[in-house]
């Protein structure tokens, strides 16, 4: 394992995501390169400045600062809209050093990918894709912690371009925050979180939706409990982002969402048929997966011999 | 409003449900009637007797033990598994004074306001309907708290042939324990569970269920996060508690369960289409929701003038 160190990191979106990476590297792991931050405008990056987040702030669309900005970075954390990573890294590929290297912390992948090999051509090379895997109800810069990442996991997708060096850079950098990194195709990322996160997301908007159309909606939610209250939970999420999240992983999520589908009509018509064994053995099924997911940890894959 | 006060309580099935009704009405209230636990058989009930939450144990089989255990009584609570109010009932008929009020905990009501016509007859006019809304992820006497009911809402569903004063006198005794009582019919009752409560419950368990299908279902679980915590806590219930309510409320289920379907095939066509407009509207109408009901107090509701 390589040990991390950089002169220079230059973070993309300065929130909860970025602004976190930020912190852990300085005061967790005790690092103590020059961490530039770069926002739409100088404005949006003011307030991760004045909370010592980070040492300089930048605006993308001030093509002398983006230079000065980029000039001998190590590294490039994108954490910015998936939506944007394409005009982005657009806007980043005439400045960007040879040795640079660039990744991101989309939650999804193949579009990203897509989106690198479009703006930055045979440079992609530079480029390894990845998504951290942590998150809070709160987000911007001021929920930034130091040790959000600590126990989680980072993916990364290499591309077959990637020098193995640049990756295990990436790798050693995301470690250094306390994570656990795993490496998989972004299309298997895509289909793991388009089942397991981006499925209950929608499946949880929807049972809100459905209520609201009710004529008894308010009713029914003066009602609702704590099953609703868990179950729900995330359906008070971002709409700008879960709706791009569910575009931007449309292939993988709509096959998710037909196989969901083919269990809720086999539950319907057990329900139907009130054949009470069928619902029992499914539910047992369900909840001894549960449970035992809940007993390693849940997020947490302690020893697990694919963390590298 | 009446004060509520008892000589004789029996309670079928001292579990948390029950148990935390007799250690609120003693603990919180402050009341000194007898309580009688009435189980299978006297051995169920002797952990309770152990704890001192009920005063006498009795067992169902035994007729000459349970015509004592009911002898004289106030009120009688009915908390067992939904499925044995018609035997419970019939068992009980015989020895019922007519002086007695009956009421029971399911969390369903049409089904057991049949169960108690076909086994009362025209007794019935004893039989209160109720369901109080709480619970905890631990079940069983140990895990009865005599603050269970604090702030929670009890639903009773009072049958045209209840006098008023039976409904009152139950209302009274749930209100003891802290709880808002408010009355609808079975029907509404049923409707509005099968949404806010049983609709999830299914909709949780079938998430789960179709992972465990595919063929990655491991490397799934791996990273399954926050997110997917939430959303599946509830598949963690109990199969056969949840393969009853799903067939005692049959009805109103899959009507709920066919709304929710439509809701779903139209975010399935949005998604296809990457109509971003369309899901984002959709999800941002839910989250607006999620967060007032949150705002509101989730499933409390002072002030509320449908309490009584």
């Amino acid at each position: 394992m390589t040990e991390f160190a950089f002169n220079k990191l230059v973070i993309f979106g300065v929130g909860l995501i970025g602004g976190s990476l930020a912190r852990a590297l300085r005061e967790r792991a005790g690092l103590h390169g020059r961490i530039v931050g770069v926002g739409r405008s100088a404005q949006s990056v003011a307030r991760a400045l004045e909370l010592g987040v980070i040492d300089v702030a930048a605006a993308c669309d001030d093509a002398a600062a983006l230079a000065r900005a980029l000039e001998g970075a190590d590294v490039v954390l994108l954490a910015a809209p998936v939506a944007q990573t394409e005009p982005l890294l657009a806007r980043i590929a005439p400045f960007l050093d040879a040795r640079t290297i660039v990744t991101d912390a989309g939650s999804t992948k193949s579009d990203v990918v897509a989106a690198a090999r479009s703006a930055l051509g045979a440079r992609v090379a530079q480029f390894v894709p990845g998504h951290p895997i942590a998150g809070r109800e709160s987000s911007g810069v001021d929920a930034a912690l130091p040790e959000l990442y600590v126990d989680r996991n980072v993916v990364l997708c290499p591309l077959d371009e990637n020098a193995p060096e640049a990756v295990e850079r990436i790798a050693a950098m995301w470690r250094a925050t306390g994570a656990a990194v795993h490496r998989m195709s972004e299309s298997q990322h895509d289909r793991v979180f388009a089942s397991v996160s981006h499925l209950p997301h929608v499946l949880s908007f929807a049972l809100v939706e459905q209520i609201l159309e009710a004529p008894d909606a308010q009713l029914k939610f003066s009602f609702a409990a704590g099953g609703f209250r868990d179950f729900t939970r995330i359906a008070a999420s971002s709409p700008e982002m879960w709706r791009d999240v569910c575009i931007a992983n449309r292939t993988a999520l709509l096959a998710e969402l037909d196989a969901y589908t083919d269990v809720l009509a086999r539950f319907r018509a057990a329900i139907d048929a009130s054949d009470g064994a069928a619902l029992e053995a499914a539910f047992a099924r369900s909840r001894v997966a549960r449970q035992e997911w809940q007993e390693r940890g849940g997020t947490r894959i302690p020893g697990d011999p694919a963390a590298k």
